[in-house]
Protein backbone atom coordinates (compact mmCIF):
# COMPACT_ATOMS: atom_id res chain seq x y z
CA UNK A 1 0.00 0.00 0.00
CA UNK A 2 2.84 2.81 0.92
CA UNK A 3 5.94 0.37 0.54
CA UNK A 4 8.36 3.44 0.70
CA UNK A 5 10.66 3.89 3.65
CA UNK A 6 10.13 7.56 4.79
CA UNK A 7 10.25 8.08 8.48
CA UNK A 8 7.58 9.64 10.63
CA UNK A 9 9.10 11.52 13.69
CA UNK A 10 6.21 12.78 15.16
CA UNK A 11 3.45 10.52 15.89
CA UNK A 12 0.50 10.13 18.36
CA UNK A 13 -2.46 8.06 19.63
CA UNK A 14 -5.87 9.63 18.88
CA UNK A 15 -8.85 8.20 20.55
CA UNK A 16 -11.63 7.27 19.05
CA UNK A 17 -15.17 8.21 20.31
CA UNK A 18 -18.77 6.29 19.91
CA UNK A 19 -19.87 9.17 17.89
CA UNK A 20 -17.27 8.95 15.23
CA UNK A 21 -18.78 6.18 13.80
CA UNK A 22 -21.56 5.66 11.06
CA UNK A 23 -24.38 3.44 10.12
CA UNK A 24 -21.87 0.70 8.76
CA UNK A 25 -19.54 0.96 11.69
CA UNK A 26 -17.14 3.02 10.24
CA UNK A 27 -15.43 5.63 11.49
CA UNK A 28 -16.82 8.86 9.47
CA UNK A 29 -14.58 10.38 6.77
CA UNK A 30 -14.77 13.84 8.29
CA UNK A 31 -13.18 12.14 11.35
CA UNK A 32 -10.17 11.59 10.05
CA UNK A 33 -9.49 15.50 9.48
CA UNK A 34 -10.27 16.01 12.93
CA UNK A 35 -7.86 13.94 13.81
CA UNK A 36 -5.33 14.72 11.27
CA UNK A 37 -5.88 18.55 12.77
CA UNK A 38 -5.78 17.76 16.12
CA UNK A 39 -2.14 16.21 14.94
CA UNK A 40 -0.38 18.59 12.91
CA UNK A 41 -1.78 21.29 15.75
CA UNK A 42 0.36 19.43 18.29
CA UNK A 43 2.85 18.75 15.70
CA UNK A 44 3.61 22.55 15.34
CA UNK A 45 3.38 23.35 18.71
CA UNK A 46 6.28 20.71 19.34
CA UNK A 47 8.29 21.43 17.16
CA UNK A 48 8.11 25.11 16.33
CA UNK A 49 6.92 26.05 19.49
CA UNK A 50 4.31 28.45 20.99
CA UNK A 51 6.50 31.68 20.59
CA UNK A 52 6.88 31.73 17.26
CA UNK A 53 3.15 30.69 16.29
CA UNK A 54 2.03 33.83 18.05
CA UNK A 55 3.42 35.75 15.30
CA UNK A 56 2.08 33.42 12.48
CA UNK A 57 -1.36 31.54 11.83
CA UNK A 58 -1.56 28.91 10.21
CA UNK A 59 -4.62 27.87 6.88
CA UNK A 60 -5.60 25.38 5.65
CA UNK A 61 -5.52 25.54 1.46
CA UNK A 62 -6.05 22.27 0.15
CA UNK A 63 -6.15 18.77 1.48
CA UNK A 64 -5.55 15.65 -0.26
CA UNK A 65 -6.41 12.13 1.13
CA UNK A 66 -6.62 8.28 0.36
CA UNK A 67 -8.56 6.06 2.10
CA UNK A 68 -6.84 2.43 2.19
CA UNK A 69 -9.34 0.39 4.41
CA UNK A 70 -12.18 1.87 6.79
CA UNK A 71 -11.22 2.46 10.75
CA UNK A 72 -13.62 -0.05 12.67
CA UNK A 73 -14.46 1.49 16.46
CA UNK A 74 -12.73 0.77 18.57
CA UNK A 75 -9.54 0.16 16.85
CA UNK A 76 -6.11 1.63 18.23
CA UNK A 77 -4.90 4.06 15.99
CA UNK A 78 -1.65 6.26 16.15
CA UNK A 79 -1.34 9.40 13.59
CA UNK A 80 1.67 9.94 11.88
CA UNK A 81 2.60 13.27 11.07
CA UNK A 82 6.07 14.72 8.85
CA UNK A 83 6.13 17.89 7.26
CA UNK A 84 7.72 17.06 4.02
CA UNK A 85 8.00 20.10 1.73
CA UNK A 86 9.11 23.86 3.42
CA UNK A 87 7.77 26.62 0.29
CA UNK A 88 8.13 30.13 0.48
CA UNK A 89 4.85 30.78 2.17
CA UNK A 90 3.27 27.43 2.30
CA UNK A 91 4.77 23.54 3.25
CA UNK A 92 2.86 20.33 2.98
CA UNK A 93 2.36 17.78 6.01
CA UNK A 94 1.97 14.79 5.28
CA UNK A 95 -0.03 12.24 7.67
CA UNK A 96 -1.35 8.87 8.24
CA UNK A 97 -3.64 6.70 10.17
CA UNK A 98 -2.38 3.42 11.44
CA UNK A 99 -4.13 0.76 13.15
CA UNK A 100 -1.94 0.27 15.80
CA UNK A 101 -2.12 -3.52 16.62
CA UNK A 102 -1.49 -4.61 12.45
CA UNK A 103 0.48 -1.76 11.17
CA UNK A 104 -2.22 -0.81 8.31
CA UNK A 105 -2.10 2.27 7.00
CA UNK A 106 -5.61 3.34 6.98
CA UNK A 107 -5.60 6.45 5.22
CA UNK A 108 -2.60 8.80 4.25
CA UNK A 109 -3.66 12.66 3.31
CA UNK A 110 -1.62 15.58 2.48
CA UNK A 111 -2.48 18.67 3.62
CA UNK A 112 -1.08 22.32 2.28
CA UNK A 113 -1.21 25.37 4.90
CA UNK A 114 -0.02 28.80 4.34
CA UNK A 115 1.55 30.95 7.08
CA UNK A 116 -0.61 33.90 7.31
CA UNK A 117 -1.08 36.89 9.38
CA UNK A 118 -4.78 37.21 10.66
CA UNK A 119 -4.51 41.35 11.08
CA UNK A 120 -3.32 42.42 7.50
CA UNK A 121 -5.40 39.27 6.16
CA UNK A 122 -2.46 37.86 4.16
CA UNK A 123 -0.07 35.61 3.49
CA UNK A 124 3.82 35.93 4.85
CA UNK A 125 6.93 34.42 4.37
CA UNK A 126 7.26 31.39 6.53
CA UNK A 127 9.48 33.01 9.47
CA UNK A 128 13.06 31.89 9.51
CA UNK A 129 12.94 30.57 13.09
CA UNK A 130 10.20 28.49 11.92
CA UNK A 131 11.56 27.27 9.07
CA UNK A 132 14.90 26.21 10.64
CA UNK A 133 13.06 24.03 13.12
CA UNK A 134 11.07 22.01 11.33
CA UNK A 135 14.77 21.88 8.56
CA UNK A 136 16.21 20.55 12.01
CA UNK A 137 13.53 18.28 13.05
CA UNK A 138 13.01 16.70 10.15
CA UNK A 139 16.95 16.41 8.68
CA UNK A 140 15.69 17.88 6.32
CA UNK A 141 18.08 19.49 2.97
CA UNK A 142 17.33 22.53 1.44
CA UNK A 143 14.05 22.51 -0.55
CA UNK A 144 12.57 26.05 -1.55
CA UNK A 145 10.07 26.97 -4.15
CA UNK B 1 -45.90 12.27 25.90
CA UNK B 2 -46.49 15.35 26.63
CA UNK B 3 -50.19 16.17 26.68
CA UNK B 4 -50.24 20.04 28.12
CA UNK B 5 -51.39 22.45 25.70
CA UNK B 6 -47.58 24.70 25.88
CA UNK B 7 -47.56 26.96 22.20
CA UNK B 8 -44.02 27.19 20.81
CA UNK B 9 -43.80 30.12 18.90
CA UNK B 10 -40.07 29.77 18.07
CA UNK B 11 -39.64 26.51 15.13
CA UNK B 12 -37.20 25.67 12.93
CA UNK B 13 -36.21 22.95 10.76
CA UNK B 14 -33.18 21.24 11.74
CA UNK B 15 -31.15 19.53 8.63
CA UNK B 16 -29.61 16.50 9.87
CA UNK B 17 -26.43 14.98 8.21
CA UNK B 18 -25.25 11.31 7.49
CA UNK B 19 -22.45 11.90 10.15
CA UNK B 20 -25.02 12.52 12.70
CA UNK B 21 -25.82 9.27 12.38
CA UNK B 22 -24.00 6.30 14.84
CA UNK B 23 -24.14 2.10 14.38
CA UNK B 24 -27.62 1.69 15.49
CA UNK B 25 -28.63 4.01 12.79
CA UNK B 26 -29.99 6.52 15.20
CA UNK B 27 -28.70 10.57 15.26
CA UNK B 28 -26.14 10.16 18.33
CA UNK B 29 -27.37 11.64 21.45
CA UNK B 30 -24.64 14.52 20.81
CA UNK B 31 -26.31 15.69 17.89
CA UNK B 32 -29.59 16.77 19.47
CA UNK B 33 -27.22 19.27 21.38
CA UNK B 34 -25.47 20.40 18.53
CA UNK B 35 -29.21 21.16 17.06
CA UNK B 36 -31.07 22.57 20.38
CA UNK B 37 -27.99 25.09 20.40
CA UNK B 38 -28.33 26.21 16.93
CA UNK B 39 -32.13 26.98 17.45
CA UNK B 40 -31.20 28.60 20.88
CA UNK B 41 -28.79 30.68 19.26
CA UNK B 42 -31.15 31.98 16.42
CA UNK B 43 -34.17 32.25 18.95
CA UNK B 44 -32.22 35.05 20.55
CA UNK B 45 -30.75 36.38 17.44
CA UNK B 46 -34.21 37.28 16.35
CA UNK B 47 -35.97 37.56 19.55
CA UNK B 48 -33.56 39.62 21.47
CA UNK B 49 -31.82 40.56 18.82
CA UNK B 50 -28.27 41.57 18.30
CA UNK B 51 -27.59 45.41 19.38
CA UNK B 52 -28.80 43.99 22.87
CA UNK B 53 -26.56 40.20 22.35
CA UNK B 54 -23.36 42.86 21.95
CA UNK B 55 -23.53 43.65 25.31
CA UNK B 56 -24.04 40.24 27.19
CA UNK B 57 -22.90 36.75 26.44
CA UNK B 58 -25.12 33.71 27.11
CA UNK B 59 -23.88 30.58 28.95
CA UNK B 60 -24.92 27.35 29.35
CA UNK B 61 -25.29 26.27 33.63
CA UNK B 62 -27.15 23.33 32.89
CA UNK B 63 -29.00 20.63 30.94
CA UNK B 64 -31.84 18.27 31.64
CA UNK B 65 -33.40 16.26 28.70
CA UNK B 66 -35.31 13.35 27.87
CA UNK B 67 -35.67 10.80 24.70
CA UNK B 68 -38.75 9.74 24.00
CA UNK B 69 -37.68 8.08 20.99
CA UNK B 70 -34.79 8.11 18.52
CA UNK B 71 -34.78 9.91 15.46
CA UNK B 72 -33.62 8.15 12.23
CA UNK B 73 -31.87 9.54 9.44
CA UNK B 74 -32.96 11.08 7.23
CA UNK B 75 -36.31 11.82 9.26
CA UNK B 76 -37.31 15.59 8.84
CA UNK B 77 -37.02 17.19 12.44
CA UNK B 78 -38.02 20.74 13.58
CA UNK B 79 -36.69 22.08 16.79
CA UNK B 80 -39.36 24.21 18.58
CA UNK B 81 -37.66 26.51 21.37
CA UNK B 82 -39.47 28.59 24.08
CA UNK B 83 -38.22 30.50 26.84
CA UNK B 84 -39.89 29.37 30.33
CA UNK B 85 -38.67 31.35 32.68
CA UNK B 86 -37.10 34.61 33.46
CA UNK B 87 -34.75 34.94 36.37
CA UNK B 88 -32.72 37.80 37.45
CA UNK B 89 -29.35 36.36 35.99
CA UNK B 90 -30.57 33.59 34.57
CA UNK B 91 -33.52 31.99 31.72
CA UNK B 92 -34.50 28.40 30.83
CA UNK B 93 -35.29 27.70 27.42
CA UNK B 94 -37.49 24.38 27.00
CA UNK B 95 -36.91 22.85 23.59
CA UNK B 96 -38.32 20.01 21.50
CA UNK B 97 -37.32 18.27 18.48
CA UNK B 98 -40.29 16.95 16.63
CA UNK B 99 -40.60 14.44 13.50
CA UNK B 100 -42.31 16.55 11.00
CA UNK B 101 -44.40 13.86 9.37
CA UNK B 102 -45.84 12.12 12.41
CA UNK B 103 -45.88 15.27 14.83
CA UNK B 104 -44.18 12.60 17.49
CA UNK B 105 -41.75 14.27 20.15
CA UNK B 106 -38.48 12.81 19.42
CA UNK B 107 -36.75 14.53 22.37
CA UNK B 108 -37.70 17.28 25.01
CA UNK B 109 -34.63 19.72 27.08
CA UNK B 110 -34.45 22.26 29.40
CA UNK B 111 -31.59 24.63 29.38
CA UNK B 112 -30.55 26.69 32.03
CA UNK B 113 -28.53 30.01 30.88
CA UNK B 114 -26.85 32.62 32.62
CA UNK B 115 -26.11 36.11 31.65
CA UNK B 116 -22.75 36.71 31.65
CA UNK B 117 -20.19 39.62 31.04
CA UNK B 118 -17.22 38.13 29.54
CA UNK B 119 -14.49 40.88 30.28
CA UNK B 120 -15.44 40.57 34.00
CA UNK B 121 -16.20 37.42 33.76
CA UNK B 122 -19.41 37.16 35.85
CA UNK B 123 -22.71 36.96 35.57
CA UNK B 124 -25.17 40.00 35.22
CA UNK B 125 -28.44 40.82 35.77
CA UNK B 126 -30.79 40.16 32.35
CA UNK B 127 -30.71 43.19 30.78
CA UNK B 128 -33.88 44.86 30.34
CA UNK B 129 -34.65 45.29 27.01
CA UNK B 130 -33.59 41.84 26.73
CA UNK B 131 -36.52 40.92 29.33
CA UNK B 132 -39.07 43.14 27.58
CA UNK B 133 -38.52 41.62 23.93
CA UNK B 134 -38.60 38.02 25.25
CA UNK B 135 -41.77 38.63 27.79
CA UNK B 136 -43.43 40.28 24.94
CA UNK B 137 -42.38 37.48 22.35
CA UNK B 138 -43.87 34.83 24.70
CA UNK B 139 -46.32 36.88 26.11
CA UNK B 140 -45.26 36.26 29.42
CA UNK B 141 -47.11 37.80 32.67
CA UNK B 142 -44.37 38.85 35.57
CA UNK B 143 -42.14 35.76 36.64
CA UNK B 144 -38.85 36.67 38.63
CA UNK B 145 -37.19 34.93 40.92
CA UNK C 1 -18.59 22.77 44.10
CA UNK C 2 -19.03 19.20 45.00
CA UNK C 3 -18.19 18.66 48.64
CA UNK C 4 -19.42 15.41 48.79
CA UNK C 5 -16.68 12.25 49.41
CA UNK C 6 -18.03 9.92 46.22
CA UNK C 7 -15.33 7.49 45.01
CA UNK C 8 -15.17 7.29 41.48
CA UNK C 9 -13.14 3.70 40.69
CA UNK C 10 -14.14 4.16 36.33
CA UNK C 11 -11.63 6.62 35.46
CA UNK C 12 -10.24 7.53 31.67
CA UNK C 13 -8.59 10.37 30.01
CA UNK C 14 -10.25 12.08 27.15
CA UNK C 15 -8.23 13.61 24.38
CA UNK C 16 -9.48 16.64 23.36
CA UNK C 17 -9.40 17.99 19.08
CA UNK C 18 -8.77 21.46 18.10
CA UNK C 19 -12.42 21.30 16.52
CA UNK C 20 -13.86 20.69 19.76
CA UNK C 21 -13.76 24.41 20.48
CA UNK C 22 -15.94 27.20 19.62
CA UNK C 23 -15.50 30.33 19.17
CA UNK C 24 -15.02 31.68 22.77
CA UNK C 25 -12.15 29.20 22.81
CA UNK C 26 -14.82 26.21 25.16
CA UNK C 27 -15.13 23.33 24.36
CA UNK C 28 -18.99 22.95 23.12
CA UNK C 29 -21.34 21.29 25.21
CA UNK C 30 -22.12 19.25 22.78
CA UNK C 31 -18.47 17.44 22.71
CA UNK C 32 -19.27 16.42 26.61
CA UNK C 33 -21.96 14.12 25.84
CA UNK C 34 -19.53 12.37 23.22
CA UNK C 35 -16.78 12.37 25.90
CA UNK C 36 -19.45 10.92 28.31
CA UNK C 37 -21.00 8.50 26.17
CA UNK C 38 -17.33 7.18 24.73
CA UNK C 39 -16.41 6.55 28.88
CA UNK C 40 -19.70 4.83 29.83
CA UNK C 41 -19.76 2.66 26.70
CA UNK C 42 -15.78 2.03 27.92
CA UNK C 43 -17.37 1.46 31.82
CA UNK C 44 -19.42 -1.13 30.20
CA UNK C 45 -17.26 -3.08 28.52
CA UNK C 46 -15.27 -3.32 31.23
CA UNK C 47 -17.25 -4.05 34.15
CA UNK C 48 -20.31 -6.06 32.83
CA UNK C 49 -17.91 -7.40 29.90
CA UNK C 50 -18.68 -7.90 25.85
CA UNK C 51 -20.26 -11.37 26.14
CA UNK C 52 -23.23 -9.94 28.44
CA UNK C 53 -23.89 -6.80 26.37
CA UNK C 54 -23.90 -9.03 23.03
CA UNK C 55 -27.49 -9.87 24.59
CA UNK C 56 -28.78 -6.73 25.85
CA UNK C 57 -29.02 -3.25 24.00
CA UNK C 58 -28.31 -0.23 26.54
CA UNK C 59 -30.32 3.29 25.65
CA UNK C 60 -29.88 6.28 26.59
CA UNK C 61 -33.80 7.92 28.18
CA UNK C 62 -32.60 10.96 29.83
CA UNK C 63 -29.58 13.31 30.78
CA UNK C 64 -29.05 16.18 33.20
CA UNK C 65 -25.79 17.80 33.31
CA UNK C 66 -24.55 21.06 35.18
CA UNK C 67 -21.16 23.29 33.82
CA UNK C 68 -19.35 24.72 36.54
CA UNK C 69 -16.53 25.76 34.54
CA UNK C 70 -15.51 25.87 30.89
CA UNK C 71 -13.16 23.27 29.52
CA UNK C 72 -10.48 25.18 27.05
CA UNK C 73 -8.35 23.61 24.81
CA UNK C 74 -5.72 21.91 25.38
CA UNK C 75 -6.84 21.35 28.91
CA UNK C 76 -6.26 17.81 30.04
CA UNK C 77 -9.14 16.02 31.26
CA UNK C 78 -10.03 12.57 32.83
CA UNK C 79 -13.63 11.58 32.77
CA UNK C 80 -15.14 9.55 36.07
CA UNK C 81 -17.99 7.37 35.55
CA UNK C 82 -19.95 5.95 38.95
CA UNK C 83 -22.99 3.61 38.15
CA UNK C 84 -25.37 4.54 41.44
CA UNK C 85 -28.36 3.52 40.68
CA UNK C 86 -29.46 -0.11 39.49
CA UNK C 87 -33.29 -0.47 38.55
CA UNK C 88 -35.71 -3.03 37.66
CA UNK C 89 -35.16 -1.90 33.91
CA UNK C 90 -32.83 0.67 34.36
CA UNK C 91 -30.06 2.38 35.38
CA UNK C 92 -27.92 5.30 36.47
CA UNK C 93 -24.52 6.66 35.43
CA UNK C 94 -23.15 9.83 37.07
CA UNK C 95 -19.77 11.13 35.24
CA UNK C 96 -17.58 13.91 35.95
CA UNK C 97 -15.14 15.71 33.40
CA UNK C 98 -12.29 16.80 35.64
CA UNK C 99 -8.87 19.04 34.85
CA UNK C 100 -6.29 16.99 35.97
CA UNK C 101 -4.00 19.74 36.61
CA UNK C 102 -6.18 21.09 38.74
CA UNK C 103 -8.52 18.75 40.27
CA UNK C 104 -11.61 21.02 39.48
CA UNK C 105 -14.71 19.24 38.45
CA UNK C 106 -15.77 21.09 35.27
CA UNK C 107 -19.17 19.47 34.30
CA UNK C 108 -20.88 16.68 35.95
CA UNK C 109 -24.16 14.55 34.57
CA UNK C 110 -25.92 11.77 35.17
CA UNK C 111 -27.86 9.51 32.42
CA UNK C 112 -30.45 7.23 33.12
CA UNK C 113 -30.11 4.53 30.46
CA UNK C 114 -32.61 1.57 29.73
CA UNK C 115 -31.51 -2.25 29.43
CA UNK C 116 -33.22 -2.85 25.98
CA UNK C 117 -34.22 -5.68 23.27
CA UNK C 118 -33.55 -4.29 20.16
CA UNK C 119 -35.07 -7.42 17.81
CA UNK C 120 -38.29 -6.94 20.62
CA UNK C 121 -38.04 -3.40 20.82
CA UNK C 122 -39.04 -2.95 24.63
CA UNK C 123 -37.41 -2.29 27.67
CA UNK C 124 -35.95 -5.93 29.45
CA UNK C 125 -34.87 -6.48 33.13
CA UNK C 126 -31.59 -5.84 33.86
CA UNK C 127 -29.53 -9.10 33.49
CA UNK C 128 -28.89 -10.94 36.46
CA UNK C 129 -24.94 -11.03 35.52
CA UNK C 130 -25.07 -7.74 34.78
CA UNK C 131 -26.35 -6.46 37.92
CA UNK C 132 -23.47 -8.91 39.98
CA UNK C 133 -21.01 -7.51 37.98
CA UNK C 134 -22.25 -4.00 38.30
CA UNK C 135 -22.99 -4.11 42.31
CA UNK C 136 -19.54 -6.05 42.73
CA UNK C 137 -17.68 -3.69 41.26
CA UNK C 138 -19.12 -0.10 42.95
CA UNK C 139 -19.07 -2.17 45.95
CA UNK C 140 -23.05 -1.98 46.22
CA UNK C 141 -24.99 -2.88 48.72
CA UNK C 142 -28.85 -3.79 47.52
CA UNK C 143 -30.24 -1.42 45.74
CA UNK C 144 -33.80 -2.09 43.77
CA UNK C 145 -36.90 0.04 42.57
CA UNK D 1 -11.41 31.48 -9.09
CA UNK D 2 -12.83 28.62 -10.73
CA UNK D 3 -13.39 30.43 -14.39
CA UNK D 4 -14.74 27.48 -16.50
CA UNK D 5 -18.36 27.59 -17.51
CA UNK D 6 -19.25 23.59 -15.24
CA UNK D 7 -23.08 23.09 -14.62
CA UNK D 8 -24.00 22.03 -11.54
CA UNK D 9 -27.82 20.68 -11.77
CA UNK D 10 -27.42 19.39 -8.41
CA UNK D 11 -27.33 22.23 -5.48
CA UNK D 12 -28.83 22.01 -2.05
CA UNK D 13 -28.92 24.09 1.34
CA UNK D 14 -26.46 23.21 3.89
CA UNK D 15 -27.42 24.55 7.50
CA UNK D 16 -24.78 25.78 9.40
CA UNK D 17 -24.41 24.78 13.28
CA UNK D 18 -22.84 26.67 16.32
CA UNK D 19 -20.93 23.91 17.25
CA UNK D 20 -19.39 23.72 13.52
CA UNK D 21 -17.03 27.12 14.19
CA UNK D 22 -13.83 27.17 15.77
CA UNK D 23 -11.54 29.36 17.87
CA UNK D 24 -11.03 31.84 14.80
CA UNK D 25 -14.80 31.68 13.85
CA UNK D 26 -14.63 30.20 11.10
CA UNK D 27 -16.59 26.79 9.87
CA UNK D 28 -13.97 24.15 10.68
CA UNK D 29 -12.30 21.87 8.38
CA UNK D 30 -13.96 18.75 8.91
CA UNK D 31 -17.30 19.89 8.73
CA UNK D 32 -17.09 20.98 5.08
CA UNK D 33 -16.77 16.97 4.71
CA UNK D 34 -19.70 16.32 6.69
CA UNK D 35 -21.54 19.03 4.40
CA UNK D 36 -20.22 17.30 0.89
CA UNK D 37 -20.77 14.11 2.44
CA UNK D 38 -24.65 14.76 3.16
CA UNK D 39 -24.83 16.31 -0.08
CA UNK D 40 -23.66 13.43 -2.17
CA UNK D 41 -25.52 10.85 -0.46
CA UNK D 42 -28.58 13.02 -1.82
CA UNK D 43 -27.32 13.14 -5.35
CA UNK D 44 -27.19 9.75 -5.24
CA UNK D 45 -30.29 8.82 -3.84
CA UNK D 46 -32.32 11.29 -6.13
CA UNK D 47 -30.30 10.73 -8.94
CA UNK D 48 -29.55 7.03 -9.08
CA UNK D 49 -32.65 6.22 -6.44
CA UNK D 50 -33.28 3.71 -3.50
CA UNK D 51 -33.53 0.56 -5.72
CA UNK D 52 -30.68 0.76 -7.32
CA UNK D 53 -28.59 1.69 -4.10
CA UNK D 54 -30.37 -1.62 -1.93
CA UNK D 55 -27.72 -3.56 -4.34
CA UNK D 56 -24.71 -1.78 -4.24
CA UNK D 57 -22.77 0.04 -1.66
CA UNK D 58 -20.82 3.43 -2.23
CA UNK D 59 -17.16 3.83 -0.76
CA UNK D 60 -15.40 6.72 -0.78
CA UNK D 61 -11.75 5.93 -2.11
CA UNK D 62 -9.96 9.10 -2.30
CA UNK D 63 -10.86 13.09 -1.52
CA UNK D 64 -9.75 15.81 -3.03
CA UNK D 65 -10.56 19.42 -1.29
CA UNK D 66 -9.27 23.62 -2.24
CA UNK D 67 -10.26 25.57 0.83
CA UNK D 68 -10.02 29.29 -1.64
CA UNK D 69 -11.49 31.45 1.50
CA UNK D 70 -13.29 30.48 5.13
CA UNK D 71 -16.92 30.17 5.49
CA UNK D 72 -18.03 32.14 8.79
CA UNK D 73 -21.09 31.31 10.62
CA UNK D 74 -23.83 32.09 9.57
CA UNK D 75 -22.80 32.35 6.31
CA UNK D 76 -26.17 31.26 4.45
CA UNK D 77 -24.03 28.24 2.28
CA UNK D 78 -25.27 25.86 -0.71
CA UNK D 79 -23.59 22.73 -1.49
CA UNK D 80 -23.11 21.74 -5.81
CA UNK D 81 -22.72 18.81 -6.90
CA UNK D 82 -21.94 17.01 -9.73
CA UNK D 83 -20.57 13.73 -11.00
CA UNK D 84 -17.96 14.26 -13.79
CA UNK D 85 -16.90 11.03 -14.62
CA UNK D 86 -18.06 7.19 -14.40
CA UNK D 87 -15.09 4.92 -14.90
CA UNK D 88 -15.92 0.98 -14.76
CA UNK D 89 -15.37 0.48 -10.45
CA UNK D 90 -15.36 3.69 -9.34
CA UNK D 91 -16.85 7.72 -10.03
CA UNK D 92 -15.65 11.00 -9.20
CA UNK D 93 -18.02 13.47 -7.95
CA UNK D 94 -17.22 17.41 -7.78
CA UNK D 95 -18.82 19.57 -5.38
CA UNK D 96 -18.63 22.93 -4.12
CA UNK D 97 -19.54 24.83 -1.36
CA UNK D 98 -20.74 28.55 -2.20
CA UNK D 99 -22.06 31.89 -0.40
CA UNK D 100 -25.51 32.05 -1.25
CA UNK D 101 -25.52 36.04 -1.10
CA UNK D 102 -21.97 36.71 -2.57
CA UNK D 103 -22.00 33.80 -5.24
CA UNK D 104 -18.19 32.99 -3.72
CA UNK D 105 -16.96 29.64 -4.34
CA UNK D 106 -15.50 28.82 -0.56
CA UNK D 107 -14.39 25.50 -1.34
CA UNK D 108 -14.31 23.00 -3.97
CA UNK D 109 -13.71 19.07 -3.78
CA UNK D 110 -13.07 15.75 -5.69
CA UNK D 111 -14.25 12.68 -4.42
CA UNK D 112 -13.36 9.21 -5.86
CA UNK D 113 -15.85 6.60 -5.01
CA UNK D 114 -16.00 3.16 -5.60
CA UNK D 115 -19.28 0.77 -6.20
CA UNK D 116 -19.28 -2.10 -3.71
CA UNK D 117 -20.58 -5.22 -2.44
CA UNK D 118 -20.79 -5.26 1.21
CA UNK D 119 -21.06 -9.04 1.55
CA UNK D 120 -18.21 -10.11 -0.27
CA UNK D 121 -15.93 -6.92 0.56
CA UNK D 122 -14.94 -6.34 -3.01
CA UNK D 123 -15.53 -3.61 -5.38
CA UNK D 124 -17.73 -4.31 -8.51
CA UNK D 125 -18.95 -2.31 -11.43
CA UNK D 126 -21.13 0.05 -11.82
CA UNK D 127 -24.58 -1.14 -11.99
CA UNK D 128 -25.89 -0.36 -15.58
CA UNK D 129 -29.37 1.20 -14.66
CA UNK D 130 -27.13 3.33 -11.91
CA UNK D 131 -24.58 4.59 -14.92
CA UNK D 132 -27.56 5.51 -17.40
CA UNK D 133 -29.60 7.28 -14.52
CA UNK D 134 -26.48 9.54 -14.52
CA UNK D 135 -25.34 9.70 -17.68
CA UNK D 136 -29.09 11.11 -18.14
CA UNK D 137 -28.91 13.41 -15.76
CA UNK D 138 -25.64 14.40 -15.81
CA UNK D 139 -26.24 14.97 -20.00
CA UNK D 140 -22.66 12.93 -20.15
CA UNK D 141 -21.55 11.95 -23.32
CA UNK D 142 -19.65 8.28 -23.43
CA UNK D 143 -16.87 8.14 -20.24
CA UNK D 144 -15.16 4.67 -19.29
CA UNK D 145 -11.79 3.80 -18.19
Amino acid sequence: MDCDDIVFRHEMPAQLRWSDVDQFGHVNNSVYFQLFDMCKTKYVQEVVGMDTLKRVAIVVASIKADFFAPIFYPDEIVIQSKITHLGNKSFVIRQRAVNVRTKEVKCEGYTTMVTYDMEKKCSITIPDDFRAKVEEYEDMSEDRD
